[in-house]
This record gives structure tokens, sequence and C-alpha cells, in this order.
């Protein structure tokens, strides 16, 4: 039945023959930009939530505990939506229906990992945010076994 | 079958129930942003495709020339761009596994429309441009009928 | 006197002739734009209002209600700030002498109109959001009458 | 009759008294913003124009051109629209009613201005590019005499 | 020795005869961008310092605060980093080998002159910011000695 | 007397000690994103100049080929340009003054490397562009290394 849903798919798709030259492994296209902002939006959550609340009554305290708490939550907002735009270009633009038909999950693995990032910003969320390395952990599992080529996987923090 | 697939995906997404004030209809959401920018994507791809190359002697009319189609294939590529963050944002925000429940080829028409706007950028296709067109109409159809409102389907150009 | 005034500008305008393949109906411009972000205004302006403050002794609530607060606040400077610049592509790109003419309010209400998005930046007003509001709907019935268009006003929200 | 107008205009504002603090000269507004954007577009359109156009035959130059005169384009259009936007907040957010009074060519400077900065993206012209540098230098004197300031206008290139 | 570290230096340098066209004054470069920013960065600053704390009981008053105080953070942010950027157009782009041998903390000022930028988003405080205004200052003046102008620093606030 | 230049430049450096929390590794860095950008950049050199110029009489084949051309050589610049921003990021916020002590070329390092972005955007120059990749991989090294880290190098294309 999956192969008559992929059959299916691959008949509505515009003219793959015309992009023939972007089958090839030609474009540049690396999970580790998604894993650099996922990082950034744990490292903010994890700092959002160890933020000492000063005394009130202590002004410059308290002015210099908004600044960053407001700096911290823009910069959150910021990582976690270039996390999304640079997971959906490898979904929308590298994935291809010959990958589907190996990666049944595709379409739920990117959309719940697009949902998470969405999750991180509405949310202070530590267990989000690290669903969310995990599951760029996953699409670069992926990624990289569709190109047979094995990188290892890192954190910069 | 589906629904097995539908409950599996259903239980791995994050805490649903968290979300709970997204589910109301509390969000500006509406495919009409993506409808005008399509429109700009198909209009461009005209207006690209009917431009009457000048004289090679001609120098004033040349340079005219290189910098009208120079515009135009950068407009072209900013709407579909726009087009496709727009279409987007209604996959990975507004539709929730509910929807994917009443529409199973929800992931399906979302990437076939993303990858309809990769390839009017890739491309001067009148075809494609009006291929996305009618994917934006079908998303519009769609979206409007899950908020049970009977929103007319209209272009400004 | 205000003929004269119109004939004063017109004569100062660069080279309406140079621009004629633009005077006939073939750009796309939609104040739909407008009307989607100034929804998001009014919708952002209202969720701020209605925020419950918790209680500062808890901590998880209280970072949650600041995350909150803070998005809502950027989301209805970037809405109202897009709102702004729809609006204003509207004003110096579409119109033209000839629609002065016709509505001698014109710069009046964009005046106006581009005033009150800054208003709803620099203000939690539900009073000057619903004023945005009615000044696009303005210019959605300005812009379709200069068109002969019968084109609906709608709410997404 | 125009004092008529003037009071209309000001009956219909939104609460001007609410924005008291920024009656004041607190702002930071500096025509040099747009003065030094418009000086590129003059300078953009002007190396555009000069640009010799290489024997066809000879790919590496004919190559080089084409990237030369892609950037040339695009940067021109940049700083246009740069200009538009920096010019328009001074039209929106720094000029008041009570200038309008003092200016009544306010709205029309403006409206040409911006209209000329659309004109400088359309066409490749010194001549337009031109009238967009003494519309800047007009709006320069405007500003800075209703600071009773005396800045000089100077060029950078 | 600083002489020879200058010859190495240039030896290093990508081709400059290729960008032989750059070397004479065409480009369009001047401080005044990054004065008018760094002078909001200042205003911001000193509006956030003197922003009067409302009784937390009065909710109308609490909410104006954190709006405004939201936006003066994000202004500040968002003005610093403009600051930033500009700046450092200035360093890889106008400043030469040439200008080095002149001026042997070129890089030192640049460096300094940028941190400056991210300690005043990281902080708010005026000492800083009036820093950053000094080090703006000393780039304008160094900057119009290298084309022997003699362009008057003024401020726009 | 490099020991007295670097001891002048600590001097003048704005209060190290209020930034303490940074000297830690608590942020997130990584050239990566600039490794990524750089191969664009290298990639998108090599379709410019591996491009067939098609026969002037087949008219859909040039659009075709002016609109791939347009891409290529915007993509390069916005390839380029993010390169040169994710460098220099590092240069202003992760290296530190005992780094300079450390890499007494740091700044001559990132000057340059800076300065083959720009050449990257105003050329069609594969050799620029490999040079460009060479100072990317020699900053991996010197960031790593600073870290006590053995992160290894790879390509993705």
């Amino acid at each position: 039945m999956l192969k008559q849903v992929i059959a299916k798919i691959k008949n509505r798709f515009p003219a793959p023959e015309v992009h023939a030259h972007c089958d090839g492994p030609c474009g540049v296209y690396d999970p580790a930009s998604a894993r650099i902002t996922a990082e950034a939006v744990v490292s903010m959550t994890k700092k959002i939530l160890d933020l000492e609340v000063p005394d009130p009554s202590d002004k410059a305290a308290t002015i210099a505990y908004q600044n960053t708490l407001s700096r911290y939550i823009a910069i959150k907002e910021e990582q976690a939506q270039k996390t999304k735009e640079d997971l959906l270009i490898l979904w929308t633009d590298y994935f291809k229906p010959v990958h589907l038909e190996k990666y049944p999950d595709l379409h739920d693995t990117f959309w719940k990992a697009a949902k998470l990032c969405s999750a991180c910003k509405v949310e202070v969320s530590a267990e989000h945010a690290n669903e969310l390395m995990d599951a760029v952990q996953k699409i670069h599992n992926m990624f990289w076994a569709t190109k047979d080529r094995d990188v290892s996987w890192y954190k910069a923090s």
C-alpha cells in the first residue's frame, strides 16, 4: 500500500526530469547549520531558567536582569526560527520522492521537528529544547545516510 | 492502516496539551498572503517571457532591458520565497494532527507546493507558476474548510 | 483652488510617461496583506491586555509569563511595521496623481494610517489597534474603487 | 482654505496628547542616512551607464561584466529602497501636523521623493538619480529648519 | 619591525591589482551612518535608565512600562548591531594595507569599537555607550583624514 | 615589542571583568557555519564559470540561461556576505585579547578572510573562492585549538 502512495506522490510532482542537475550531489546541504542554532536554543533556554531574579529594590540589578532576560528570549526566538528554516530547506529542497520511499516517516520527522522549533519559541522548556536536539541528530543521520557518508555528530557547546 | 499511522504520529508529537490555547481560533492565519505573492510569481514569470530583447547595438535600450530583466528575476525569486514561507507557516503552525486525520494528503500537498515554489525560482515556467496558483487555491479551500468558513477565492491581478 | 494644487503636483512629478506600462492594471497590489498584519496587531494587543500576571513567588509561571509577554510585544511590533510597509507601498507605488484628484484626502488617509501603525507599537492600545483596522478598511474600499471592483471585506480572525 | 484643511487633518489624528514625550527633540532623526544611500544610487546608476560591454567572444570578460552589472543593479535597488524607507520614517514618525502647517507641500515633497526612489529602481536614469539627490537635499533643509539648526549639506562621494 | 609586519601583510593580500578600480575614491563610504545609530544606542540606554517603574498594582501602567522597556531594549540591540555592521564595512572594505601603514592601531581601533557595540547590547551602560560614541568619532576623524577632507563632526540629537 | 602592543591593547579594552561570564565555554560558536557558506561560494563560482552560453537565437534557452546566471550571482553574493558575517562574529565576539597574545596574526587573518569574502563578490574567481576556503580552514584550526578540542575538518560538498 505504501508503494502505491509513493507512486501516486511521484506522479503528482512537477517534472522531476527538468531538475536532473540537482539530483546529483552538487548542492551544498549540511544539517550542521540547524545543529548550531538548535544548540543555541538549548543554551538560551538553560540560561533563562538559570537567571537569578534580583531584589526589586536594587534598580540597577533589575534593569540589567530585564535587559538580559529580554535578549535571551529574543535570541532563543531567532535561533529557533533559523533552525526551522534550515530544517525546512532540507525537507523542501534536498529530500526527494526517492528518499521518501526509503524513509516513510520523512514528513512526520520534519513536521515534528518544525513543531518543536515553534514549541521552543512558545515555551521556555529544557525538555522540548533537548527533544529538538534529538530531532536534529535524527535528521543528521538520515541526511548523511542518503549520501552514504559517515559524518560524525558533535556539539560545539 | 492509515489510522494506525496517524495514531503513531499523534503519539510522537510534543505535548499537544501544552498548546491547548492554540487549538482555538485565536491565531491570525490567512492563505491570502501566499495567494498574493504567488500571483506576483505568475505575473513576473509572464513579464519575463514577454520581454522583447532590444537590438544589441542600441546601448541605452540594452541597459534598460538588463535592468528590467534582472529586477524581474529578483522579484520572482523573492515572491516565490515568501510564498514558500507563508505556506510552510500554515503547515508547521496551523495544521495539527487532527487535520491530518481529515486530510491524509496534507503533507504531500504542502511538499508539492513548496517544491513548486522552488521550481518557480529555478525556472521561468508559466506552467509551474500556474500549478503553484492551483496549489495555493487547494490550500485555501482546505484551510477555510477546517474553519467551517466559506471565504471566496479571488485574484488581485 | 484644489485643482490648481493638483495641477501643480502633476507638473512636478517625474516623467509619468516613462512609467506608462505601470498605469495599466498589471501590478499585483492587494490591501489584504495589510489587513492580515493589522488583524495580528489587534490580536496581539488584546492578548497582551488579557494576560494574567502570575504570583511572583511561582518562578516557573513567572518565566513563562515573561517569555509570552516579550514575544507578544515583539510580534505586535513586527506586524505593525509590516502593516506600515504594505500601506506605504500602496501610497508610493500604486496611487498616482490621477487618484489624488479623485481622493483629495489620500495623503491624509495614509499619513494617519502610518502614524496609527507607529502608535500601535508605542502603546498597548486596543482603541488605536481598532482605529488601524478601520483605516485599513477605508484604504481597502478606496483601492478597489479605483479598480472598479467589488471585493468584499472580511477578517481572518 | 488651507487652514481649514489643516484644522480638519489635526482633528482626525490619533490622540496627539498621548505622544507628548515625542514632541520634544528626543529622538535621533537625521536625513544623512537617506543622503548616503541616495549618493549610492547616483553612483551605481553612473557606473552602470559607464560599463563597457566586452566582446561576446571573450568569455571570461563577459562573465566578469555580467557579474558586475548584476551586482550594480542589485545594489542600486537596495540603496534606493533604503533611501525610500529612511525618508518615509521622517514623514511618518518625525513630521507632525504642526510641521504641515509650516510646510503645506510636506506630503507632496515626500510623495515625489518616494516615487523618485521607485523610478531609480525601475530605470537606469542619471537624471532621476540626480533629482532624487535634490529631493533629499530639500528634505535635509526642511528637517533642520524645523529644529532651528544649521547643519551644512555635504556629499561623501 | 612594524614595517616588516606590514610588508608581510601586504604580500598575503589577494591580488590588489585586480581591484584597481576600487583604489580610487569612487565608493560611497561615510561614518555618519555609524554615528547616527551609535547616537540611538546612547539615547536608548539613557531612556532605559531613566524609565520610572510604576506601582505593580497599576496594571495598565505596568503593561505600558513593559511594552516601552521591551521596545527600548530591542531598539538598543538593533542599533548597536547596525553600528557594528557599518563600522566593519569600513574596516573590511574601505581601509586598505596602505592605511594600516599610516594608522598602525587601525585593527585595534575597530576591534575595540566592535566589542563596544557588543558591550552596549549585553549591558545597559551609559559609560560604554559614550565610549562607543568616542570610538565612532575617532574613526570619523581617521576616515576623513585618509581622504584629506575636513568634514565636521556633529550629533543629530 | 609585541608584548607591549598587546599590553596596550588590553589596557584599552572595555572592562573585561564585567564580561567574566563569557570567558568560559558557555557560548555556541562554531566555524562550521562559515565553512558551509564558503563552500556555497566555491560551488556557485564554479557553476557560473561552467555555464554554457546558449545560441542567442534560441529565446527560451537564453531566458533560462539569464535566470540561472542571475540567481547564481545573487546566491554567491548572499553566501559570501554570510561567510563574512559569521567570520566577523568570531573575531569581534569570540576572540579576546588573551587569544591575540597566542595568535599575533589574528587581526591579519580575519582582515584577509573578510577581504576575500568581498573579492568573491566582486569577481567570479575560482582562485579567490578556494583561498577563502583555506582561510576558513585556518580559522577552524585556530578556533578549536583555543578550546583544546580536536574537531575534524570536512566538506559537505
